[in-house]
C-alpha cells in the first residue's frame, strides 16, 4: 500500500530512500546534529558566548534548522501521506516548523520557542520514545478521574470568579484568572497566607469554598495515581504470574499423562493376559 | 411496592412516565441542557458577555432553571418515595434548589453557589457516577485512620489556642481560627516562614509543638494512603488471582478425574477377568 | 505472677477491681468523661464561653481530672506494678499528669499541654489502639533509613552552622537553629525564596549545598515511603495466597488421594483375583 | 591475585595486616572515633562551647584526622590498587582528604565540608552500607525517564532564559539561573507567587510556559516513582512467590509419583500373575 508504484523486483527510489534514511549512520548523524544543536542553543544563552560567536552560532542555527528541513522533506517524500500516520512525525514536523516562523528579535516568545527543537532528542532515540510512549500509555486509564477533576475545577472556577471577582480581580477577575489561580491552589503553593487569608478578610466564610476545593482535589489526584499504579502493577505482576501458572499447568499436564501412560500400560498387560487366558480356554475346549 | 396503585397489565401513568423519563432521548436533553448551561454560566462571568448578552443570559438562566425543576417534580411524581432513596436523586435536588433562593446582587455568594448546578454533570452521566462512586467507597476503609487524625487535630488545635491564642488572634485566637491555622500548617504552606518562626519569635520552644504535628499528621497521612492503596491493590490482584487459581484447580481435577477413570475401567477390566475365570473354573468344576 | 497473693478460689480484692475495671461499665463511663472532658476543653477556648460559664468550666475541669487520677490509682492497685508493662497505661499517666502540675496564668504552655488529656481517646477506645498500633508497627521496618536520614541530616546542619551561621545567625546560627532550617526546607516550605536565595546573594554556590540536600532527602524519604508500602503490601498479600494455596494443596491431594485409593483398591482386586487362581491350581494338583 | 607476593603458607605481612584492618576490634575503634568526631564536630559549632574549649577541639580534630590519614595509609598499603575497587574507599579517600585542604578562617565553605567526614559512619557500619546500596540500586531502573526529564528540563531552562532572561535577569538571567529557578518551580515552592505571577505582569501568557512545564515534570516525577515502586513491588513477590510455587511443583511431583509407583506395583503385579498363569498352562500342556 505505502509503495504502490514500486516494481516488486526492484526497489523504487523512494523504497531506497526509505531504507538510507532507516541507516543506523544517518540516524546517529541526524541524533549528532540534534545534540549538537541542543549545546549551541544553550550557549547562545550565554552573553558572553554570544558577543564573541554570536552571528557564528546563528549561522549554525540557520545550517541545522536547514539540514532538518532537508531530512523531513525526504521522509515525506519517502513516506508520502503515511509520513503523518506517527505521531512522532508530525511532532517534528511541528518543532522544526515554529523555527521557520519569522524571528523578530523583539518577540522574544518566538525566538524561544524555536529551542523546541531539541526535543527531538525525545522523538529521535527509541528508549525515549518507549518512555514517552510509557507515559501517555498511562493517560487512558486516568481518563474518567481527569474529566471529573475538569468538571469540579470549571465549576468551582465559574463560582470563585461570580463570588470573589469583584473583591479581587487580579486572582478572579475573569474565569481565566480564577482557573490560574485554582491550579495554584491545588499545588498548594501560597494558597493560605497568599490567597485564601486575604479573601477571608473581605468573605469570612471563603475558607467553606477553598477547603473542600482542595480536599475533593487532592482526594481526587490521590486516587488518578493509586489507579495508575494499581493498573501498572497489575499487569506487571499478571505477565510474570501466567508464565509460571503455565508451568505449572504443564507440569500437572506432564505428571498425571505419565501416570495415565502406565495406567493405560497396565489396561493393555491386563488385556493381553485377558486375551491369553480365552485363548488358552478356547484350546483347552 | 414502587407501582402499587398500577394494574400490573396495563402500565400506570407513573409507570409510563418511569419509562419515558429513562429513555435515552430525554436523558441526552437533559445532559445537553446542563452542558449549555455551564458554558452559558462561564459566559456570564465576562464582563464583555455580560454587557452585550446580559438580559438574555439571565432568561436563559431562568429556563433551564424551570427545566430542571419541572424535571425533578416530575422524577418525584413518578417515583413517589423512593426519589430519595437514590443520593443521586437528592443531590441533584438540593443543586437546584439553590438556584431558587432569592437572588440579590448583594448576596455574591449565593449568586455564585446556583452554579454549583453544573455539577449534575457528574450525576447524570453514568461513567462519573462510577468515578464519584469508586471515590466515595475508598471512604469507609480510611475510617479508623481518619477519626484518629480527627482527634490529633482537634487536640492540637485547642492547645494551639491555649497557648498562642493571646499573642496571635489572627491565627489561633478561636478554636476555629487554630482549626485553620493548622490545616494549612497540615498542607505544609508557609508553615515555618508565615507561621512558626513568628511565633517563636515570642514562644522559642514553639517548635516542639508544631514539628510533631506535622511529622505525626503527615505520618497519619502517608499510612491512610498506602491503606488504601493496598486495599484497591489488593481486590484488584484477589479477583484475577481467584479466577486462575480456579482454572488450575479446573485442571488438576480434569487431569486426574481422566487418570482415574482410565484406572476404573481398568479395574472393571480386572474385575470382567476375574468373572471370567470363575466362570471357567465353575464350567470345569 | 500477678496475682500472688490471691486465693486460687476466692479472687482476692485486686483480682475482683481488675474484673470492676474492665467491665463495658466502667470503660464506657470513662470513655463518656473523656469525651465530655475534650468538649469542655474545646469550649473553654471561646472568650464568650469564658465569661459566661467560667468558673464552672474549671470545676468541671478539677472533677474530671479527679477522676482520672482515682481511675489510674485504682488501676494501678489492682494490677500492681505490671501497671507499666502496658505502654497505654504509661501514656494516661503521663497525660493525666500534666493536668496535676502547677498551673499560673502566666505559663499558657502548660494550660495548654493540660488539653493533651483528651487524647485518652486514642488509648480508651480498641480500634484508635488499633490504629496507633499499626502506625508505630511500620516504625522498625524504617529504621535503618530513618538512621540513615538523620546522619546526613545531622552533618549538614553542622555544615549549615559553620558555613552559614556568620551571616545567617537567624537560619544556621546553632546548630538547633540549622536543624530546624534544615527542616523546613525538608518539608520545602519557602526554601528557595525563603532560605537559599537570599544565602545565595551573599554565597553564590549555596544551591551546591541544598539542592544535593533536598534531593537526597527527598530521594530518601520516597524509599522510605516505597519500603514501607511494599512490607504492608507483602503481608496483604501473602496471607490471602497462603490460604490460596493450601486450598490448590489440599486439592492436589484428595484428588491424587482419590485416584490413588483406586489404584490400591485396584491392587487388591488383583492380588485377590491372583489368590483365587492359585488356590484353584492348588485344588487341581 | 590480590595476594601475588605472599607465601602461600606464610601469610604476608599485607596479608596480616588485612586480616588487622578486618578485626572487629579495630573497625568499632574507628566507628568509635567517627562517632566522637561528629559529636566533637557539632559541639564545634556553639560559639560558648568554643569559647571554652575551643583550642582542644581543634587539637582533637587534628588528631582524628591523623588517625584516619594512618587508617586509610594502612588500608592502601595492605590491599594495593584493589583498594580502589571499593567505592566505599573511595568515599572514605574523599570525604577525609577534604580535611586536609588548607584552612583558612575566611574560607568558611572548606571549614564546614571537613564535616562531611562524620560521613564516614554510613560507609563503616554494615547495615548502613546496605541501605545506601539499596538506595543507589535504584536508581538504574529509573535512568530512562530521569534521562527524559533533564531533556525537558534543559529545553525548558533555555527556552526560559531566552524568553524571560532579558526582563527578570534575577530568575532567567543565565542557563544556571533558570535551571535553578526551573528546579525550585518544579519542587512548587512559590512557583506562582514568587515567580509565574511577576512574569505574567510582563509577559500575560507566561502561564502556557510555567503551567505545561509543572504538569510534566509532576506526571514524569510521578512516573519514575511508579515505576520505581511497581520494580521492587515485583521483586519483593516474585521470590516469596517462586518460593510457593516450587513448594506446590514439589507437591503435585511427590503425589502423583505416588501413585505412579502404585501403579507400576500394579503393574508388577499383573506382570507376575500373567507369568504365574503361563508357566501354570505350560505346566498343564
Amino acid at each position: 500500500m505505502i509503495d504502490q508504484t514500486a516494481d516488486s523486483h526492484q526497489p523504487s527510489a523512494r523504497a531506497r530512500l526509505r531504507a538510507f534514511l532507516e541507516t543506523a549512520r544517518v540516524r546517529n548523524t541526524i541524533l549528532g546534529i540534534i545534540i549538537f544543536n541542543a549545546i549551541t542553543l544553550g550557549l547562545g544563552t550565554s552573553d558572553t558566548v554570544r558577543d564573541a560567536i554570536g552571528p557564528t552560532l546563528r549561522i549554525v542555527d540557520q545550517v541545522v534548522l536547514g539540514i532538518f528541513v532537508v531530512e523531513l522533506t525526504l521522509k515525506f517524500y519517502a513516506y508520502g501521506l503515511s509520513f503523518f500516520r506517527s505521531a512522532w512525525n508530525v511532532f517534528d514536523l511541528v518543532v522544526v516548523s515554529v523555527g521557520l516562523l519569522p524571528q523578530t528579535d523583539s518577540l522574544s516568545a518566538l525566538r524561544g520557542l524555536r529551542v523546541i527543537r531539541a526535543m527531538r532528542l525525545l522523538s529521535v532515540v527509541p528508549q525515549m520514545r518507549a518512555v514517552v510512549q510509557a507515559l501517555l500509555d498511562a493517560l487512558p486509564g486516568m481518563g474518567a478521574v481527569i474529566i471529573m477533576l475538569s468538571i469540579v475545577y470549571y465549576v468551582f472556577a465559574v463560582m470563585g470568579t461570580i463570588m470573589y471577582g469583584n473583591a479581587f480581580d487580579e486572582w478572579f477577575g475573569t474565569l481565566g484568572r480564577s482557573l490560574y489561580s485554582l491550579f495554584q491552589i491545588m499545588t498548594l503553593e501560597s494558597w493560605s497566607m497568599g490567597i485564601v487569608r486575604p479573601v477571608m478578610e473581605v468573605y469570612p466564610n471563603a475558607w467553606a469554598f477553598f477547603v473542600p476545593f482542595i480536599v475533593i482535589t487532592a482526594f481526587s489526584v490521590l486516587n488518578l495515581f493509586i489507579g495508575l499504579l494499581v493498573n501498572t502493577m497489575q499487569s506487571a505482576v499478571e505477565e510474570e504470574h501466567e508464565a509460571e501458572m503455565e508451568k505449572l499447568q504443564a507440569l500437572v499436564r506432564t505428571e498425571t499423562d505419565q501416570v495415565d501412560a502406565h495406567v493405560l500400560a497396565l489396561t493393555e498387560e491386563v488385556r493381553a493376559l485377558r486375551e491369553e487366558l480365552r485363548a488358552a480356554r478356547d484350546d483347552r475346549e
